[in-house]
């Protein structure tokens, strides 16, 4: 057994066993490729169930493709997607968006990660103007870079302004899992439901070995989308090892069980720690997502054991800010060992 | 036990079963992820092994990726890719060499598949001429799209070729284990030791689920490539899992074990039915392909029962051209009960 | 006067005077820019009159430009442009295209630089198949590169085509002039009465100092025109002075004695040399081209003096081909100077 | 003459009467297109003797292609541009620079347009992580959006701090001229001596009809610019008319004239305006810019006249700001009619 001890991120996490049983038992000989095959049809009609009968789903290998992929069947080049400045399409796919697409990002400032249609009224007067790119789509993430939630109503708001001015509405789920599960809601309940055209809906880090879908709640987006997605190189030959492992996530819930327990295991340690004197949480633990600040001798100590990101550290006058995620397989022992550790590298 | 009666391609198979094994005993808990775990140093390790130790290796998802990367890693936009007219790049990737790289493709007539430096002869005039294209890239696939065979004289011609006029030689491998039981030469004395830059190293038709190799055996080519990996959305979170793959097929040959049976039984096919009356094959059989026109009429009943692709048929009055393809998998049985079939397909 | 003495194409010349009469005379104070100005709608007004009163032009700085920003309109990125594999779009614009637009061009051979619909009639097949580019655009040149004629009723034909497999038909009319001067028909009459969607109308080649016009007949394509116009790099803030070399080129029918002249100059040339031993005429004689082949030693001597294209010499042992092009200024001595020193160049 | 009452842009203006004559006298026959003639050698001379003799100058249309052919000299598609969040590349171009580059642009806030090494320092974090796009050019304005000026000392320290960090300085001077004359300083003062890579040196906005220059410091980033301006579609073929413009500017100081004229007038209007009650300066006045907030309803009553841009009107609660702008062909007298203008809009 590896012994990482890890709080890093959803995806030092290995794969959870009934995936990988699943994956398995589709090995039973050759299969039509692409798509073409029965796992695939099966995989399809487990999200039609959950996300409601219109939807046009879609399988990529992996969360930056997914957005991508959404976004570029929103815009077109002279075009913009609006969204937070702490984005995953702004800030970690290195350009992706914008080599594939062609098109601009506009970036607004967000509170732990939210973002709301008033923050995104001033790109409204370039709508028109030769000279500025044009707004097209506005991207949100549920939950957030920040595991911070949007309400049903809050995303039917975004929705709406998004319509209301001729965008589309993305969301990026690459933990809409842990969404559900924090706010004990159906996933078409945070989509289907509220106006999404297009969702990223994640199952890396919600235990599946790799694998994410693109869901189109609106049919037109889809038009392009299958010469895209092999144009973007995301086209899977064998792809019944993807659907195989999303049915299995689909079926029994275990995508639920999976995102609760990651939530359970982050609000332990949330408890653990907030009281440690020294420490400040940073942000409200609402899913998988603990971000605390702690004096910089107390992180240098805690790094030497354990592995996890120093999310902001722009001030050396000022306590970094660390982020602690954990998973479908996190062990409530670690969770306790590390805040053990935590509390340790705070005694001075 | 799925039932497809397929000779349609390599990717119709599963996954070699040693391959899951690994894939599971992969699955021990956390790692790091983007390749800096042990899973992907050892199989850097294996890939030196066979190929030098002097390569530069990277993991990607799937075919197109390894092609399109290796080839944005030698060229820049305004310059240009040469290659065969029937190359996997230019015919079967729905345009992403170009929309990645903004670069031009220029092909021309193969033989089989095969190339040789005077064909792109007629380029070298437009070198400096800024209204046109600048040859960079030369790609040649082995064993190629028609399953035919490079020597490592014709290679290292190409590769002489191509830097004498400040190219680079990129090789399409998504087959090479197939070219190399064939020729029965190791990796590197159809790569290294011929002079090429860049590698795609197929896997995935080769046994493994997902998963593809690029390796540099220029190192000035992969000074930007984590980067170019990332924002072509093929930097996998989970690596560990290509990795353990790749490990499974280097050790003990599995690589060599499955292309010499794909190819064996691709032999097999073609000695059960060159000789029947109205069949002719059209290629030589040399690795684990066959191609072969059959009468219109014969092709329809056929397909009727077995799955397969028809490659050429631009002329009414000509028998079509199609393409039986043998994998690591297919088994003796069916190779004969196709063979039968085809027999009475042309029984009228 | 510049001595220059040269047949090496239209873009040698200089601009008519009563061009430059006309921008001189647009220099008449401030002017709202980008197009809002009067200048600029008097254009747009003549060449609705020309061209027909449901037209959208718009004004660009050059031919490669006009060409990229019709295609772009046309096609996505995982589609294709079909065109003749000289046309300047595939081999004079050192890959503008595909950079710009992301999409492939697919080639095929043309006769004297002339296409019809059968050429393309193979790439049909590969609709709705993701794994190739998809056929959206059908391009062709009139007068074609190599200064033939495409009669109405074969634009028309490429046109029924185009659009009966769901594809646009775009005009490089970078020297329609001469076609209309050769065929002695309205400009109109080889564009919106032939199915033509979107044209690229040449004044550069034609007496112009610079300025291209993009001409849209289905008005679909032009509703992103403008950002796409800015994001190329292609709107020019002081529009009037394209505008105003338009107004000229229309009234009064300069664009057409332009043309007349340049097509009489090379008719001239041909006759002059087409009867000369050694030499022979290689394309039909109809606009202001002259192509022609002629003993290498004869062509060094000439080059001493006389400036043009050697076209094509891809075999030591055949005579090369040469290019000779006339525009609105030859002048009739220079041809006749040319002509005897064509002929000197032969006498061995 | 056209009667347009407009302080909209700089790029309202004509062609100075000089510019003319030039391009007139440019029109003596046949010359080599592409930048081959004599008239282009000339230009390119000029500029070496105010840039520099190791220049490598390059003449395109209009200043939105300077700017992105400047940065696509310097970085890669998975790098980033550094800028102010108010520069024309990243507000004003629709989208071009990453269309064309692939790259993606990251902002900061400025001072009056001004930015400075410390702006940029967060950024760095990223260097050598393939999660972020890499920063590889910096790009200043000067003088700046907002008419505001560097020192050469700050643009030293800007080339400083990027050229310490393997970043190349870039600097749009579409108004350079207005800042040399401000600063009463050459062309190379604050350019070359003050270590710029490349420059955008400005044209249509100090008298010429059309055409901006390129002018490389660090001659390693020319290496490709002759392919990456024709792919850009920005190479003229009758090159001459762009650069006897220049030959024009350059001569005698035509640029300086032009420059001193355009600040003196803006001078004008500030000093005109500053006292009138309820309208504020915003800005200092340093070149031709004037940048002021003024009532609504004034602002309603003077539009009614005047041509000009709102700048920024996001606070209904606020007054608006408004730019007014000079140029080389500015008169006094309607500078003073004009600041009558606003007088009277003011008094309610």
């Amino acid at each position: 057994m590896n012994t990482l001890k890890s709080f890093a991120s959803d995806n030092v996490s290995g794969v959870h066993p009934r995936i990988l049983q699943a994956m398995a038992k589709a090995n039973d000989g050759p299969a039509k490729p692409y798509g073409q095959d029965g796992a695939t049809a099966r995989a399809d009609e487990l999200l039609r169930r959950h996300f409601g009968p219109d939807i046009d789903p879609y399988f990529v290998f992996l969360g930056t493709a997914a957005n991508v992929l959404s976004l570029s069947s929103m815009i077109r080049p002279h075009q913009a997607v609006l969204c937070a400045d702490c984005a995953h399409i702004a800030v970690d796919e290195c350009g992706a968006p914008e080599r594939f697409t062609g098109a601009k990002l506009l970036t607004v400032p967000s509170r732990d990660g939210k973002v709301a249609p008033g923050d995104f009224r001033r790109f409204l007067r370039d709508i028109g103007n030769e000279h500025h790119s044009q707004p097209a789509a506005l991207s949100i993430t549920q939950c957030t870079e920040y595991g911070s939630l949007y309400s049903p109503d809050e995303i039917r708001a975004l929705a709406d302004f998004a319509h209301e001015h001729r965008m589309f509405l993305h969301m990026d789920g690459a933990r809409l899992a842990n969404a559900c599960a924090a706010l004990d809601l159906p996933l078409a309940a945070l989509t289907a439901e509220c106006g999404v055209d297009a969702l990223s809906f994640g199952g890396t880090k919600n235990g599946l070995m790799f694998g994410e879908a693109v869901i189109f709640f609106e049919p037109r987006l889809a038009a392009h989308f299958r010469f895209e997605r092999k144009q973007a190189m995301q086209l899977y030959s064998k792809m019944r090892f993807i659907a195989a492992q999303f049915s299995a996530l689909l079926e029994d819930d275990l995508w639920l069980a999976n995102a609760r327990h990651a939530n359970r295991m982050a609000a332990l340690l949330g408890e653990l720690v907030q009281d440690l004197p020294g420490l400040s949480i940073t942000r409200p633990v609402q899913t998988n997502h603990v971000f605390a600040r702690l004096p910089r001798a107390a992180l240098t100590r805690l790094e030497a054991d354990w592995h996890f990101y120093v999310w902001r550290d722009e001030d050396p006058a000022k306590d970094p800010e660390v982020r602690w995620m954990t998973a479908f397989d996190t062990r409530e022992e670690d969770v306790r060992a590390f805040a053990a550790a935590v509390r340790s590298s705070l005694d001075i």
